[in-house]
């Protein structure tokens, strides 16, 4: 059974944990206490030398890194709904995953570290990118549903936790009605799975 | 036939002209001025919202992100070799891809804005940072030619450019000669395209 090390409040986990509801994938979860630093610990290091959460593994295989779990899972069961293969499609849905491993974790991750957890950051800076890309994404999304494609891809599962959390780190969703919509959108999906602050 | 804009010291950009070079691909070249702020010039912005080089245009088809663009032109040419589709390499070398976008991007890349360009960044954190995914680096490449699978992949080369500039942000590679040996694979590559302080 693949086993997934976690922990509760973080968006990064959230879009694996999510990822197994939708493709309804058993699994056991294992929370890894990033307070007491077990993440840093030489077992943990052994297996993933970046010593971060979320960490998959399936049988002999070790995933690192959120993104590249998804591409896993939807490359497992083969769903290329979830990861198109075609040239163009793929390479659309890929510039969200850097979006998301970029732009989103330098802006509205780091604003909600600073106001949730308290970690010192240049939250000011950090909201301003973060709203800068709020409008890129509400443009985007003006006359789409979903940001690439005619269905749910790994795309919109990569970005949904930081974006739909962006009020932790006081940055307000209000002025991005299409944002907004989308947000609603996957909370409707067919085994949504709820994670705390994102109900 | 493609265009790509680009600048001549993007690493970023440099990723993409090396896969075309290696590729064999004809395409055009177009230098965007970044000094006069051309990437954030109105026209340039309807194109890339982001208003960011590497940009890719083959035909209808526009795709940013230097990661996004390998994986469209391994995609576009279904070279497997370079982007494998089985679950776990597959997966592996999207692990790569995010530790370009975040990992080094966050640390290497930093390192080199500040010393090569003036830009005011917290350049201590970013070598501090920079050595320690060098020292990952080299661990991983202790038993492997590659960082996944046998031969080259786009995780090679999504990693490479801002690696082998390290130097430029006075980030000495002398200490990780794993990856010293993995940056002289790279350039013995048929179709290798050099750039400017990776030669």
């Amino acid at each position: 059974m693949m086993k997934l090390y976690h922990t509760e409040l973080s968006g990064n986990c959230h879009k694996v944990r999510l990822m197994l509801s939708l493709l309804e994938l058993k699994h056991d979860r294992v929370l890894v206490n990033l307070a007491s630093g077990e993440h840093k610990s030489a077992d943990f290091l052994k297996i993933d030398p970046l010593g971060q959460v979320p960490l998959l593994i399936d049988e002999n295989t070790t995933i690192r890194d959120s993104q590249a779990i998804l591409v896993y899972l939807a490359r497992k069961c083969d769903r290329t709904d979830w990861l198109p293969l075609e040239a163009e499609s793929m390479a659309k849905v890929m510039q969200w995953l850097s979006f998301a491993a970029n732009e989103i974790n330098s802006s509205l991750f780091i604003a909600r570290l600073h106001f949730l957890f308290g970690m010192n950051f240049d939250w000011e800076t950090a909201q301003q990118k973060g709203k800068q890309i709020l409008q890129i994404m509400d443009e985007h999304l003006r006359e789409r549903n979903w940001l690439e494609c005619s269905s749910p891809t790994i795309a919109d599962i990569a970005c949904y936790p930081y974006v739909g959390l962006a009020p932790d780190g006081k940055v307000s969703l209000e002025p991005y009605p299409n944002v907004m919509a989308w947000i609603d959108r996957i909370k409707q999906l067919s085994g949504y799975e709820r994670m705390p602050g994102l109900e």
